[in-house]
């Protein structure tokens, strides 16, 4: 696995590896949002436009290659990206980070734009 | 609060503006240590060799500015750190980081060298 070659030998806590793993902002929010739903690569650049298409691109190439997310083509040819089984380990994981989060919008005043679903009439 | 100065207006999703407030790998693994119990700053400190001292000493002074964690003196005069009530909103967030990087150390063959408490004969 191309993962390998960045990994240390040993940690100091659980918790350490896991960051290390999903290390960043952007791979869990982009994980966030395949939790619950296959999507395209256009769906997923709308659904997150603080990311550049070049670190999207990246943070997508990365996933792969951790065996976290799939790309698989539907009958006519259109590329979805999808959590694979070991992704969908992350749940728990997502889901706090999910729930904490929208708790401190409210707390702190921070608007979320659109939780879920990409916007239909953009 | 000092962390209002960073934060976004607005986020696409509530893991965003987690990872925001979370920022970097570092202060997870600090909050976990904490998790479940009070820590001294030199027990920090070897709890997470990998961190430097200018990095641990900015991070602890982020996380109380955050309201996270605080700073508590003993009767002795000893300072202890320790998660504030809004910081123990975190526990399921810390706890599925746990449970999966505790998993994958596994599957991966990465040794976890202490997963709890300070060594004791050090």
């Amino acid at each position: 696995m191309v993962i390998m070659k960045r990994l240390p030998r040993s940690v100091g806590c659980p918790v350490e590896l896991s960051l290390e793993l999903l290390g960043g902002k952007w791979k869990p929010v982009i994980l966030a949002r395949l939790k619950d739903q296959s999507l395209r690569y256009g769906e997923l650049r709308r659904l997150i436009p603080r990311l550049s298409d070049k670190v999207l691109t990246e943070r997508l190439s990365d996933l792969q290659a951790q065996g976290l997310i799939v790309r698989e083509e539907s009958g006519k040819g259109v590329g979805f990206y999808r959590l694979t089984e070991q992704g969908q380990t992350l749940r728990p994981v997502l889901q706090s980070l999910y729930d904490w989060g929208e708790k401190r919008a409210t707390e702190l005043k921070v608007t979320v734009r659109s939780a879920h679903s990409p916007p239909k009439n953009s």
